[in-house]
């Protein structure tokens, strides 16, 4: 009989799937802000992969708490979603939709880590690691506001896109 | 050179992407309840199955009112979220903790169509569409209540698995 996987391994493998995932946007946040047309869209890029340098070591953190070493996982939902982006950059480069295009990928990012960040801080919040909670809802929180703010340069995109 | 694409083209490709990803979660959904410990979470990924066939039938009038064929394309992103949600399933089979994995792969694959859902329906605005970004619309608001429906189910969820 297969040994008994409670809360605790859940929490874990899903602490696993998102380092992973975290260090995997961190390499293809660059070459999205390379791309990007617009200035405003370049500049939000770059921020977002200084706050993703800091959601790692948060991370790192939370293992720390939980008791277990920093280890990544592969996590086949960021490298499909990446995946998708890479196909955007290639299939529209140097075209006029380029950025509604690279705004629609780095959102689909965005809310793969929102769910996931949303469930990891729930979960420590029931096994009684309100640090780690809080550690995961900073996260969370700036994931939220990244994809708002996307948001708001998606609807400045589309004219452009559009008029192409 | 390579032929100018446009916004034009961005939604439809991304049309065919979540068109491929309703069909496969249709497929999915019937596992997920069967593996389902609570009658509240069966319940509630049974009655997402019957949403989500009007959500492919919805898609369909989509792509007519766009005057192209109904047609997916091979969407990775989703079939990796669905992969994670497999090994989940098949992880904690019998445990007391699956339900809390099911919440969570169940969220990440309706995150991953609200933000899909919102880039269309934006798109479709943007291009004029006034009638596809309406069923669109519709759609998305379904999506964000299941989330939210999952977010409460995992509240009352998440103390079982950790008894276990």
């Amino acid at each position: 009989m297969a040994k008994e996987k409670t809360l605790e391994d859940l929490f874990h493998d899903h602490l696993k799937d998102i380092f992973y995932a975290e260090k995997k946007i961190l390499k293809s946040l660059p070459k999205m802000a390379k791309a990007a047309q617009s200035k405003a869209l370049k500049a939000a890029v770059e921020k977002h992969r200084g706050e993703t340098e800091v959601h790692v070591q948060r991370l790192e953190k939370v293992f720390d708490i939980f008791g277990k070493r920093a280890q990544g996982k592969t996590c086949p939902a960021i490298d499909g979603i990446l995946k998708e982006g890479d196909e955007t950059l290639k299939d529209y480069k140097g075209m006029a939709a380029l950025d509604a295009g690279i705004i629609a990928s780095a959102q689909a990012v965005e809310h793969y880590e929102i769910t996931r960040y949303g469930t990891l801080k729930r979960w420590a919040e029931t096994l009684g690691m309100s640090d780690a909670a809080r550690l995961l809802g900073q996260t969370l929180g700036e994931e939220s506001k990244t994809d708002q703010a996307l948001d708001g340069l998606a609807e400045s995109a589309n004219p452009a896109a559009l008029a192409a």
